[in-house]
This record gives C-alpha cells, structure tokens and sequence, in this order.
C-alpha cells in the first residue's frame, strides 16, 4: 500500500456526515480496493457546534471553506456546499489554483460552470470528478464516459429527479391530487419546503445537461435546457395516461442530430412497456442509446445520505487508484459548443388535455383547431362533467412535427371553450 | 494526442469483425474520448480468406495465435476465440509473458482461471479487462468494480443468460412448450446447435462466478456454483407464476453472510413488481444490493457483436486512457478464497411442481411429506386432468429453511402418486 488519500470535506450536512460514515464503516474495504487508504484530514461547516451524529474531533476544522483547499495536508477536495456560485464555486476555483483535486456533488454548479472548471481541473492536471451530481448514487456520469465511450449516442434521457417521480407515483397508485402529495412530500423529507428547484424541473435540468456533455461531447448547456415540471399534471392525465396504457414521468431528454442539440425536461407518457414505467418512488433511472451497444439502463437510489455518499467515495476509490481522464468525456478543449435544435423540427406523439366548459360547439372547435394546424388526432376522450362542473377533454396525436401541436394550442389561445391552460405532454415511443 | 494504442485481435467470429466495424465507425469519436487512437496491428483466426465482411488486407496476419502476443508493434491483445483453455489460455499466458496487455470476452476463461490471470497481468504490471464477458455491452464490470466499490456488497443477481431469456419470455408470452421455443430459438441464431451451455445454466455460471469475485472480493470459484437450468419448466410452472404474481427467470445469484459465499443459478420466480420482471428477449441485467447505494440495477443487451464490441473497446478506451487498477475488484493477494455457504441454511420461499397420478390419497401423501420436513405451505393449487391424462399440483411455501425443501422432495423420492421429476424453483423476495 502507498501513502493514503488525504481529503477535506466542505459541507456537513445529510451528504457530507453520510460520506465520513461510510468511510469510517468500510475503511478497510475501501483501502483494498482502492490500493491505499482515504483519510480525512480537515472539515469546514457554517456550525461547528452542531450534532451530526459523527465525531468530528478527529479532523482539523476549519471556519473558512476556502482554507481546505490550501492545506498541505490535502489532496482532493470534497465539495458538498452546493449552489451554483458562492462558496462552492469560489472553493472550487481556490482548490485548481491550489493543485488540489475536487469531487463534488454540486450539479447546479457543474451545469452553470463544467466547462471553466472542467478546464482549470486539466490546466492543474489534477481531477474534477462528480458521479454524486447525476442520479445520486448510480454510476451513470461512469457509465457514459467510460461504459459508453465506444458509441456514439442518439439519446439519453431519463427519470432525474425522485422527489417528481415520489409524487408522480403516488398521484398514480392512490389517485390522489398534486398538491395533496406535494405537502405529504414536504411532510415525509421527499421535497423541500420551497419545491420549485424540484417540481419545475429545474433540478432535472442541471443533470440533464451535464449528461448531455458527457454523451454529446459537446459543451455543458444548461441554457439551451427547455424546462417543465410538474405543478399543472391533474389526477385525471395519469388516469387518462393509465387507460391508454401509459404512466407519467418527469423525463429529462436529450437528443443530438445534424450537430444539434435538443434538451428538454418535460412530463411524459411512457409506455408500460418501457423500463422507465416501472421505476416508481424516489428512483432514478437513465437510458442511454448508442450505435453499438444499444439501449443500456442504469437505475437506483437518485438521492440520500448513503447513495449520493457511496458516488462520492467511488469517485475518490477511483483517484486513489489513479485512474484519470478528463472531466468530461474527453478534453475540454475538443468539446463542441452545442448548438441548440429547434424543438418545432422534432417529430413524436402528443397528448393534450384541455378543461373546457360543457356547452355545444366545444369539441367543433378544438377538432377544428387541430385540423387547422395540422394535427392528425389519434384519439380523443371526453369525460362527462367533473366534480367541479368542468369537462375534460384528452387527445392523443399521430406522430407529427411538435411545432403543429404547438400551433393548435396557440390557435385555441383565448377561446371562450378552453377554461385555465391545457396540458401537453410528448409520448416516448 | 500521444502515440496510438495498437491492438491485436485474435479470433475473427461475429464479434471481432464487430470490434473491427466499431473502430472503423467511430475511430475519430474514440480517438477524442480516449485522447490517443486505437489501431489494429495484427489479426489471426482460423481461415484467413473467409469473408467476415471487412477489410483485414491493412492488417498483419499471423496464423499462430500466440505470435500475436509476441509482436513488437502491439500493446494489447484482444482475445475472441473462447473457451476456458487451450489457444485462448495460451494466448492470454503468452501476452502477460510478453508484457502485453490483454482484454478478452472470455467467460470460460476467467471463470476458471481468473486469479491465475489476474496474478500474471498484475506480475507484469500491465492491464487485464474484460468488460464484455459479463452481460454484454452492459458496462456491469465496471460498475462493480468501480460504480460500488465504496459499498460492502450483499448480493449480486441478475439475469446473465439471453438465450434462457429470450426462451422464458416467448414461452410466457405465446404460452408454448420449452422444445418448441428452443427450436425457433435455434433457428433465429439465438440458440446454439448444441444449447446445453446456455439452457443448463453454465454459461450463467461463468458470468456469476466473475461477478462474485467482483462484489465480494473473493476469488473466482467457478466450481462452488449450483447450477440448474430450465429444460425442466413447462409452461404450465410459468402460467402457475403468473397467476400467482410472479415471472420465471434463470437467475444467477452470490450472496456473502459470514464470510461465505452462496453461488447458484436457478430457475426463479420473480415478483411483477420487481425490475428483473420486465427484462424480456434476450436482455440481461445485474441487480448489485449495497450497504450504502441500495440497490443497483444495470440493464442492456447481453450479447450480439455490436454489444460485445462496444464493451470491448470500452476496456480499450480505459487502457488507452491510463486507468489502471487492479484486474478483479483489489490486488489478487487481498483476494481471499471463497468458502461455499451451505444452502441448506439459506432462508427462503420455494415453487414446487409435481405432476400426479389422478388417483385417490396423492394429495395427502404430499401433504404429509411437506409436514414432516417441516415445511408450511402457503398456497397449494391442483389443476385437473391435462392433454396427457396427468394432474398438477403447484405448491408455494412460506419462508423457511431450503433444507427442509429439499428433505420434503426426498420423502417423496419413489412414491407411486409423483410421476417424473418435480420441479423446485426457488422466489425471488
């Protein structure tokens, strides 16, 4: 055995405690398996004072996170702050400038930053590495750029955020309404108490984007992310869903043709007969399809103390054995920018749902609506009149350009039928 | 970019011409990822002037295998040709001699000889992969050996075996008879002439024995694997599991509890609900249950050339990249040896079929025999008179000792009621 990995953790809280549990658990697995053993060697916290059910005496502490990155006693930095910018991103840069490794779990900051940081990591020639900041514990960032490295994909996409898919699960098998859930959620730890990182698919989006990066070789494009959650999914779409042999999920997508890049985070039908169907509660799951190897799915905990601390260690497992490589799927300097695809070429099937008033004329006018834009309907419910006196109305498209479905609902805009905003929601075929 | 990673191919079936199509395909992608290109030096199979429908006239040919080794302008042997001695091991020995490297899709191989391997590799100070020996282009070695290694391991299961696959999902879903299902099997290339390999369970056997070594930090131990196949399941057990709720599955399944090591393949019931329900055709997957990520599920083509081929240059691009590590999941003497669990104190519920005579007393002899082995029934069906005059009898336990299982079948070893071999299968909880 050589000379042990010596690291600081920034952040204790749920992550950051998990992290120093397990090292402490399985220490001496881990030193066989990575070849030489991971040893903390300092910690910095907002409260020092706090229980966090670990001993922290052991470690140097201290009060300044940006100090970790200046010890002599580290190699690799442990970032679990989180946030975009402040303190992660100024750990990060001082910890590069510093000849210090990072491994973070901050997807936020690798969506807005992956490209600088990705290059101050190679100018440093020391690792970023961030399994944790996708999926939690599965190991998909691996999977892409190492398991995948061969092919060139189409698509990866996938369920990305467990607290949408808790609630999504939970609206489909006890037929209850969103913001019933959502509070049950919040009550349970499934979500925050300000849910809209999460519910508006924000969240996704940053995971999103740094698997498109990994899979498309091209520059991390968060912006590019068109992003829907799923505040506006009614009891009654997964019902809907459900009979036309369907569920909802949150799908994070992305999509590289003719060097362009499509990125969405949107509520989808998939069929009962994808994998992703059967991925229920607070999981994760992504797919991803390649010239070669096909469909791969890699699926598991996407959040909690243990696995997100479990993708952590793997990640330092991984430099204490020196594997390397770059960051991203190859070096920075051969990314591509992404060049955003115009979603309007994308072609697929749609299903719609409108909640409109129960008077003559009204089924006329969306059929009309539809035709005009020109929308081929595949199928169509309406359901008699709901508690609340409305109607509903669900329709599902032949495959078709997205910019024809967007032009029927524009066309509907403003229609004295159509009450409150209809659903869209694209169908994974 | 540095100096190409050369390579030598040795064997030229599907899959090597599928790892040369690859390279061709997509040279300038993997030349990016892995930071240097890949290229063919040399080539050897059999026949030199079959066609495999791609261009071998740019490479070396040698007509000894072993020479391939041996060449100053390779620095990785890729070995194809298979089987567990003879012109594979030899090659593999020869690399390592040489201080070549070497990746191989070799299940046999490994599964017999892996520490063997893993010692010369390590000896020589240079890289042993093989990816694409367990499931395919399912990158699950990797995700093992690397995903999970911060985790203590407590399981490790999946479906390893696309032919028994593909074989239980068409007699499940045209509800046909297993010769007749192998038959077609045969005739679609997804079976071989001679299946035993496949439908009996060893080369399910070999991919768990590898996976073992992987999650537990065992050597490889082919030979403590209990192997059972699926000649034996009628349609009728698989019409019995569904309507109980369940799906039948070859499973291969390690687990580790005090220091020993259980190995088995079996056919299984599977809960609907349970992922390793929905693979179906001839998909594999590994389920991996660790202390801190929870349970892992890989899932993707498990054989065919473009799979295979992209795992194998997966290992390729690793190499060229300079990871390193060890070949099993730490340095081979930190391996310990396995010692064989008893499965007789494994705890579980079991399937049992038997056929009957129609006659008076069956049932209670049946009855009498579960009893005194101590074993509780908890559900029990009798299908009257089938197409050939027999009568079934499906029996699902409660949970129990797998002893007492097997004594119940002993008390009923040469009765006058049970016509044939009954069938045991064990459920997956």
């Amino acid at each position: 055995m050589t000379e042990p990995l010596r690291i600081a953790l920034a952040g204790l809280g749920t992550v950051g405690a998990g992290v120093i549990r397990l090292l402490d658990a399985n220490a001496e697995l881990i030193a066989r398996r990575a070849g030489r053993a991971i040893v903390v060697s300092a910690v910095s916290a907002r409260d020092r004072h706090k229980d966090r059910g670990v001993d922290l005496a052991r470690f140097a502490w201290e009060d300044d996170t940006r100090a970790l990155g200046e010890r002599g006693d580290v190699d690799v930095v442990v970032e679990l702050i989180g946030g975009s910018d402040g303190p992660a991103l100024a750990l990060a840069r001082g910890a590069f400038a510093a000849g210090k490794g990072l491994v973070t779990a901050n997807k936020a900051m690798l969506a807005h930053h992956g490209l600088e940081l990705a290059r101050a990591a190679e100018a440093a020639r020391v690792p970023l590495r961030f399994e944790a900041a996708v999926a939690g514990g599965v190991p998909v960032v691996k999977g892409l750029r190492e398991g995948a490295a061969a092919n060139r994909i189409a698509q990866v996409y996938g369920v990305l955020n467990g607290t949408c898919n808790f609630i999504l699960s939970r609206m489909e098998s006890e037929a209850r309404d969103f913001d019933e859930v959502l509070a049950e959620a919040q009550a349970m730890g499934f979500a925050e108490a300000d849910p809209s990182f999460d519910i508006d698919g924000v969240d996704a989006g940053h995971k999103l984007a740094i698997l498109a990066s990994l899979a498309f070789g091209t520059e991390p494009a968060f912006d590019d992310v068109a992003l829907e959650g799923i505040r506006h999914v009614l009891r009654a779409d997964i019902a809907e869903a459900a009979a036309l042999g369907y569920r909802v999920r949150l799908l994070g997508m992305a999509e590289a043709s003719s060097a362009r890049l499509f990125q969405r985070v949107h509520p989808c039908l998939v069929p009962v007969s994808h994998p992703l169907a059967h991925v229920t509660g607070a999981a994760n799951a992504v797919v991803a399809e390649g010239d070669f190897v096909g469909r791969l799915l890699f699926q598991g905990a996407g959040a909690g103390a243990g696995p997100t601390a479990s993708a952590v260690v793997a990640d330092l497992i991984d430099i204490a054995r020196g594997n390397v490589g770059p960051p991203l799927s190859m070096p920075s300097d051969l990314l591509t920018p992404a060049v955003r695809a115009e979603p309007g070429d994308r072609r697929g099937r749609a299903y719609l749902r409108f909640t409109v008033a129960d008077r003559v004329g009204v089924l006329a006018e969306i059929a009309a609506a539809m035709r005009d834009a020109g929308v081929s309907i595949e199928s169509l419910i309406q359901r008699g009149v709901q508690a609340d006196g409305s109607v509903l109305v669900a329709i599902v498209t032949h495959e078709g350009p997205e910019r024809c479905v967007t032009a029927a609902l524009e066309r509907l805009r403003g229609s004295q039928s159509v009450a409150g905003r209809p659903m869209l929601m694209h169908i994974l075929d």
